[in-house]
């Protein structure tokens, strides 16, 4: 980024650090540190901390994958989460997604990504291994298949769904609903809401199960 | 801001430290949050320290009251910037916007601020004293009022123009020509260039003088 000289080099060190983060352009990087400049030094310094809190504290849960500060994590531990439905998705941003709707009372499971031959993803790349693991030892039910609408989610859903077909499990995937090509944090609360309450078999039989 | 329990708490701090800057909503919270848990330690460590950096390091430049890193600052050292004509602004912010025009080649001063009687602003309030320090001695024969087309910016040019008077100094503000209630720093380069190079006098006489 071009930078005048009259401004100072440590102010526009953090003007460059501001724009290296996606969705913030030159002007919003100036006006951020600007605002810092002026902020109290606690509020600088809480951010500050957090940046490296998140980098020193989080691990992914050994159990779901999602990221925590505990291991396992809160929904891992919570007894009044039923252990006999896991959703299974791609990012944990879809988690929030979702436990927004209060549509799935089950746990989840975090792939990190979905298959891409075209990036060169395959299954050894997510966390697949880590989702079998789970399903044979901890009374599984049903494993709801809630990967994005799109090639790569599709491919996984697919992926998995013939991986876990063997083990006599409930295989169930989000309703269409959610726009193609779109991804499942975006969704607005009552299309997701929906897609929940009447996903379908797996194998493409009209049946649908009400969400328990 | 209402959090899902399924975010990590370190990663919540993080998200609800973005949020609080100007401009970044819940959503671009959560997507900055969950681009540092991803991006490397350096980058994070980068933004961190940049942020404490300028809370320790920066200063006011005690001739021009511009933010810097050391004192006086690059532009009150430079030999090779007029030092008889003082540019006079609000924010260092609008420092930037004029050099980016090319059309200034002096000196700044910022103000940090408006004269605003409604917001209990006065002269005093200002680097106002600061200024009337440098016009006494330094070979000062012009100084240009670019503070803001609006109320505020206008009393207080009104002002400087009333105390500065008596000084026998040529006293000019940026020609009209930028949109009225707009900020300096906001205006398009051309249009900021049309009003550096027509500046007027301002007991308002017609006569116009070229920018050197």
């Amino acid at each position: 980024m071009q930078r005048s000289p009259v401004t100072a080099p440590t102010l526009a060190r953090l003007i460059d650090a501001f724009h290296r983060l996606p969705g913030i352009g030159p002007k919003s990087a100036q006006r951020l540190a600007y605002y810092i400049l002026r902020a109290p030094r606690e509020e600088a310094e809480a951010l500050a901390e957090a940046l490296l809190e998140v980098k020193d504290r989080t691990q992914l849960c050994g159990v779901c994958q999602n990221i925590t500060d505990v291991d396992p994590c809160a929904v891992c531990s919570d007894p009044n989460r039923a252990a006999e439905t896991i959703c299974v998705v791609e990012e944990p941003l879809d988690i929030v997604a979702i436990e927004r709707t209060g549509a799935h009372r089950g746990r989840y499971h975090v792939l990190h990504g979905a298959i891409s031959p075209m990036d060169g993803i395959g299954p050894e790349d997510l966390k697949v291994r880590e989702l079998l693991a789970r399903l044979g030892d901890q009374g599984v039910q049903e494993v709801i298949l809630a990967t994005n609408p799109n090639l790569e989610g599709e491919a996984t859903a697919g992926y998995l769904s013939r991986v876990i077909g063997a083990m006599g499990l409930r295989i169930t995937r989000l309703a269409h609903g959610l726009p193609v090509g779109a991804d499942v944090e975006y969704a607005d609360e009552r299309t997701l809401r929906e897609a929940l309450t009447h996903r379908v078999l797996m194998d493409g039989e009209p049946d649908r199960y009400e969400a328990r």
